[in-house]
């Protein structure tokens, strides 16, 4: 690879930190941190959630996940509450102190997202959506940028590129599985990935086991081997009642399956000399 | 497959016939019609386009394609020359009297380039920009959604069912090749899915062997397995100087070489029983 | 590609020819000529074999097809008869006057299934069964070597080199589909792998629609996309009853769909000047 | 998955482990026990492939590796020194007392590995070689079977299936990398198998990170994600100077980085509750 994209490239030792300020602490995300973000496919009710937020909390999570405009296969299928959804969050956040991230599907819904939440999250079938990266590059919110489930890494990294080159240095990548002949589980992860873009580039970067496998007994053993191979950090779905969940719940652990891998998860990170 | 799609769906024989007017006389997409859609990957300049949309309209093509906002893997390749692309393409329509398509990225620019083109093109990158597609749709113009390049047939079914369901009948399908682990080509033309979407839906499908083989010496053989296979048309890239375009040379035919083709193309065509 | 085989590639203009030698009349794959080989997956029984074998050369095909030895992915499915399904080969060769093609799994066997059949088949899965390439290239018979589902183009070629460096210059290749995601056919025929494949090498090449595609209805459109693109002849599945066939049942057709079929590739194949 | 194979599917929480005596003592792959299995490529020369085996021995490997038959892609690369080569293995297991693993390309040849080898290898090209599975499978011999390059889990346990009817339960999995549409790296590590695997069968699970990534640099990550993810061992390419190599160069280690990858490796694996 002859590194086509310059502002993603590594150029020395150091990685970039992605520090996002909270009520309750700065996160930081790279930099020999290691986070765990958490929470549904999509915020489905203001109760639900904010009582889900903080038991996250209370078991450790660094930021909160939720979907409030959900990029759907189907157009009749649950496509997030929108607004709603964005003010859910907003109090969810009030409520807890950690930080939010939720996803951005239009270039023109990104003011009222970034209002609400902390990190913007470009997803995997919008990795090559070249107006919205460049929207969210100048929007200066940290981003997670969702690797495309038919990009190549160097793709990928381009699309970083856009993002940066708009003037926003706060990109954070998520490999969240390819799309392959494998029909047993919903894609595969690219476990590699996570080493090859720590050799090509300076961003930090997290796995989701959770669309990566599409199913919730494989999170563990495969969030595990996210912290193995280096990963910066987890993002992984969690609902309070999986089996009701309208969105996802095939992949989604339940609060007390979650407690369990979080605890396991934070002592191999720390082991492997992470801060968590 | 048990059809998620619903207006997409075929129901009987009767196939959608896809009709936009133009002054030389409403070109006919389906209903046993045969359409040549060719021009440059980008329009690059006013006076190589309109000699070259003189050129093509003498050579009989139906429809005349250029981009104007050029989706492209890296923020530093040309992207098209935007609002004088598209002046460019509204001036080739005054003087030949086709129709002319080109690609729209982003819901913000939909009204301008409805303004200037008969049909607005969503590409490959963009088949699950659910924002997009939507919006596609209510603009009431004809549309041609190019199958993503890791999109299986019902995912593209159910993306073209946006459109249908945001209020536009008027959509024409594009296999434009998918990604696999061949290498040779640039993509692989899944030459089957033409039947298959006939069998699923009513929509019109065509074929674009240039995006789908990435090689200029490819093109005329998989135009005519296309012709062969039952597609409605083909979308072909011809630039007046291959070797000196801003991109997609390797996959673009000369004048000469499109106008053989093309004859061929035509005649293969009537002896199938369609109308050119 | 910068060419690692060698005596596979093409030097000239000049392609090569196999023939084979029958009593009804030498069959030529290559050169201008184009051949169509039809029969059932698996040879399941003598009455049924010689009924639909005389019913096919009434059709007239080329070449008969039936598997004896059958490689499948359970070894709890049907394996074909075996020893016997060879003598009824033989026998239908013996009644019919026609050259006959059947799969060899086993170097142990190339004795036996060259001493009844006159071309052998190398199947998909044993693409890269090297053992087998040169045993088979020993063997002196002429070769029908499949593409492996999962192959390159590249690789293919180097498959076939291996037979031709064991001294065996009679090997006809075979486009059979790709393994993709698309999960609605069975494989993806990677249609332009004709063109490729002539441009590269001097080798016949045929395409197999039947296996391509897994199901029947599109069957007949993929095997005139087949003749359009160049391919040098078809291989096709055909059971005097589909829906009782022990194997590939769903991809088969019955004698009366393929006659209709013959006599439509036929006359499209001599209009693009090949001799049938 | 509704289990097509009979004999590899799990029944209950009891795991198989595979038993392989030898001179320093028996060596167990499942059942909780790591294990680690190591060597060249190929062996290319009785010297180096004897002092390589005995630092490995030293450094603590259980079982050594080496190929004696080598599959190629292309008839004119090193395919192993066949005979010669198995005597050189016959000799290290003696020096060290540690059992050894070759691959078997040709049921013809089992007979004579299995005079030299503890373990036979049926590769990943010959996945799908159904008369060498069954061969292997009758000769009672311990096997590795690795993972086609292109194989569904389903088809991978069916192969299995197929030894295991053969009359030898003595089957250990290697999952190897699947082909993708990455390029960066040679195959793209499933690293979820081995979960799959484990829910879905008894057999024991190892991964091979040198063939799965294609590069050295990443074989360590690798390596410890399948101890994360719950593998019961690795296969590893080590070369004494791997730029030498006559073939894997690129992805082998040397001697002192395999020796560090081991120490964590093994403290890995003893943390997880492993016996190494």
């Amino acid at each position: 690879m002859d590194r086509p994209f310059v502002l993603a490239s590594r150029k020395d030792g150091q990685g970039t930190t992605v520090s996002i300020p909270a009520a309750e602490g700065t996160v930081h995300i790279g930099g020999g941190h290691f986070v765990v973000i958490a929470g549904p496919c999509a915020v489905e009710g203001v109760e639900a959630y904010l009582a889900l937020a903080r038991r996250l909390k209370q078991i450790g999570v660094h930021v909160l996940r939720g979907g409030a405009f959900k990029p759907r296969t189907s157009p009749y299928s649950f496509a997030g509450l929108g607004l709603e959804g964005l003010e859910i969050l907003a109090e969810a956040r009030r409520q807890t102190g950690l930080p939010v991230v939720t996803e951005v599907l239009d270039p023109r819904d990104i003011e009222q997202v970034a209002a609400c939440a902390d990190l913007l999250q470009v997803g995997s079938r919008n990795m090559q959506n070249f107006s919205l990266l460049s929207e969210v590059g100048r929007s200066g919110k940290p981003v997670i940028l969702k690797r495309g489930f038919s990009a190549t890494i160097e793709e990928w990294l381009l699309a970083a590129e856009y993002i940066l080159a708009a003037g926003n240095p706060q990109v954070v990548l998520c490999e969240r599985g390819i799309r392959t002949f494998e029909t047993y589980t919903r894609n595969t992860v690219d476990i590699a990935a996570v080493p090859v873009v720590k050799e090509l580039s300076h961003l930090p970067v997290i796995i989701d086991p959770s669309h990566g496998t599409g199913r919730a007994e494989l999170v563990r053993p495969v969030a595990k081997a996210g912290v193995a191979v280096g990963a910066d950090g987890l993002m992984i779905e969690v609902h309070h009642c999986p089996s009701c969940a309208l969105s996802d719940g095939q992949q989604s652990l339940d609060p007390l399956a979650f407690a369990a891998l979080f605890a396991e998860v934070r002592e191999m990170a720390q082991r492997e000399g992470r801060r968590v």
